[in-house]
């Protein structure tokens, strides 16, 4: 199984796992089937989708590869006609939530970069895939998103893309990049989970 | 009169339906006359515009023929100026909404066709063309969205997407499946306004 | 120094200011360092963005002169660690935030012509460029966008876009358009902060 292959496998997880998690939101607001879906369906796919609007290059990725788009509907019904069993997985959803983070993370990335963006872009890119589903997600379920209040979330993703950056300069193969990279933000977000760890807040009077 | 006459007519009442029901929203929030006209374009076009961004067929629709823009702006103000006469009119506002809605699906479906999109993007894109102006309506009056939570209504363009696209693909003339895909979205919505119907919600603990 | 420097100057300048305004509302509502940056650089960048989206000139400008998007982190950092000094300094933080408007109108709706917009097309654009930074970071704060219901803001946009366009087709030169569209914007702005100017609200029932 050669690397593209094992990405492309976890892209898929990340995307069922980012399903499964805007899926139990819309049920949590006490929203229809459809709504359920679409929450599903956004929060899998947006982060990515806002990258490819943002680089041009359309349609966006889940229109030219539907498998993404059957997953986070068949993910999301699943959630909806037995989302207690959801609830009880928590750590198990958590555990794959940040699994999607990484992946999302260096695929966000790396495709910035094959644009020539900068540093700033190249980190942006990679920071949307990975959060702006979710961001979305909150949004339309009437919340402050809570990638923007609460513990390392997003930040992973910035050291992330910052050393895929990075090391994208130098020799290391682009191989070993992808895993470290996404290993990183992956090891980051559980630990901050473990730990408790938080960024500071600002201080307003 | 032709078919493409036909439907750009309803393209234009659906335009001011969408507007109108915008407008309104923005009056029951204490909106000044901005605000107002901003949420009637919004509503009536954003849809639209977002497909477009979606497809990459840029400027969007309403800036290639800006007589959607100045529809909605006309509409706005005059719901500005006499919102009580709208809201009496509550019956004849449903049914022109769901006129709008029959027809923008088409619209979104027809065109994700021509770009080759899959069947899960032809029913994405109909739908996006026929709910999403609404859906940021809700947005930027602070609500949930109520088409992600109530009654059959983004669901009535599932159905007609689906049925249009696999139409499509018979000897069925093009003509004949814009009418009869329309046609059913707006049966279905006036249907479920009139009986009642909804989707099942989700079970939260 | 030439008028493409000065306009550059005020676009950095309102670059600055724009996220400022971002960053304080993050910090307002307890957000994390990340959060306030992230509404710091959404604020600054967002119209802008919105406006390259549907013009279809990508990458969005941010991300071909990254400057933009160092200051928007370095203003939201300043402000997150010394928020009350900014507090303090609220007029001249309107002031800023009255040129970066008129600037970021004229740059937006000068755009639109190149594209070739129309008359609402201009505008729109002029108006997206200059307040879809503000509006989107009032719904990531969960509100209502201000400028959907207070003040003399958007409006005063309008009038200046408005202007732009038909200047535009007249002999006026380019950099006496510029110049007294955007102050015509800046001081329409300041002349309603200063009065208490307000647009006539709807009456809903």
């Amino acid at each position: 199984m050669n690397n593209q292959a094992i990405i492309y496998a976890f892209d898929l997880l990340g995307t069922v796992a980012f399903a499964a998690s805007g899926a139990l939101a819309g049920v949590r607001r006490g929203m229809d089937l459809l709504g359920v879906i679409v929450l599903g369906i956004v929060t899998a796919t947006g982060g990515g989708v806002m990258r490819d609007v943002l680089l041009n290059d359309t349609p966006p990725f889940c229109f030219k590869n539907e498998l993404y788009l059957y997953l986070a509907v068949a993910a999301s019904v699943v959630v909806f006609l037995t989302p207690r069993s959801f609830e009880r997985m928590n750590r198990a959803m958590l555990l794959l939530d940040a699994l999607g983070l990484g992946t999302f993370l260096v695929i966000g990335t790396s495709k910035a970069l094959q644009f020539n963006l900068g540093l700033m872009g190249a980190i942006i890119m990679g920071v949307m895939t990975a959060t702006c589903g979710g961001l979305v997600r909150d949004l339309l379920s009437n919340q402050i998103p809570l990638i923007l209040q609460r513990e390392i979330y997003a930040s992973a993703c910035v050291v992330g893309g910052a050393l895929f950056y990075f090391l994208h300069f130098t020799e290391v193969p682009n191989a070993v990049n992808l895993t470290v990279s996404a290993a990183t933000v992956i090891a980051i977000r559980c630990a901050a989970l473990v730990k408790g760890w938080q960024l500071p807040r600002g201080q307003a009077h």
